[in-house]
């Protein structure tokens, strides 16, 4: 067990997002981990997280709802892969809850995403490693405004755990 | 952490062989996950197989190698999601090594296997649930021969362990 599993991300297939946020690892945790903190700061604003489902282990569901300004919703159902508490949270839609291969319909390319979370000073090294099968599904979710969006949630979720 | 995540197998979705052998389950295990005994059984003859790499742990590679009688070999890369030992092994090729999405161009339809092994006296309850994404992949591994071959597989390995 001594050789990583999850080498350097690349860079003609994944998207990465880092972020130092000043807020404890504990609590961007917890922030991931619980349906009610998820809906307050998942999706970025002016739209919203109609619901959220969470079963926090791996073949558990991951499902989320967002919901478009004029009340139109997006289900997306997941599955958890890898769940180390305040350090590693790993899921993916190319399988559904119980680890059956997915018969997806949505028009997001299928991805896995990696968390990981590490301490900095009294903040957090906060980093979202999203993997796509081929450069087309990669560069269609950077078209789609992966920066910009993953950026702004990772922004609502420390303002949300400042809040409270 | 008391419900279970793999529920009842889909009859319209999933396959299932189920077989009592009589060698010990620490012994049934040992063959699923080393190399070269995999190489030795896992392949209905007169095909063989080729090569095998394990890589024994969730995200790890399960990569075989089948040959076919005229020499023509058919890769198969998976990524396992659990390893219990000497009880539970589950590993999907809708995620390639690392749990990114497959890109896949293989013929055989999407798959999950969940291999489960209980005591049965002194032999072992044997147990294939292979999961698809839909009806038609189901249906299609069921017509390539599904039971026939993963049945003369474990006679083979049942013939390998009694040997050794």
């Amino acid at each position: 067990m001594t050789r990583p599993i999850l080498r350097q991300p690349d860079p003609k297939l994944d998207l990465v997002l880092e972020r130092i946020v000043d807020v404890p690892r504990e609590l961007v945790w917890t922030a991931w981990t619980t349906p009610e903190q998820m809906k307050k700061w998942f999706t970025p604003a002016p739209w919203t997280t109609a619901d959220c489902e969470i079963d926090l282990r791996p073949g558990g569901i991951f499902r989320t709802v967002r919901r478009s300004p004029e009340g139109q919703e997006f289900p997306h159902v997941c599955c958890y892969l890898e769940v180390v508490t305040n350090e590693k949270l790993v899921w993916t839609d190319a399988l559904a809850p119980g680890f059956r291969p997915a018969n997806r319909s949505s028009e997001i390319p299928s991805l896995t995403v990696v968390i990981t979370l590490e301490p900095h000073g009294k903040g957090t090294k906060y980093t979202a490693l999203v993997m796509h099968k081929d450069e087309e599904g990669r560069n269609r979710h950077n078209d789609m405004g992966f920066h910009d969006g993953w950026g702004q949630a990772a922004d609502q979720l420390a303002d949300l755990v400042k809040r409270m």
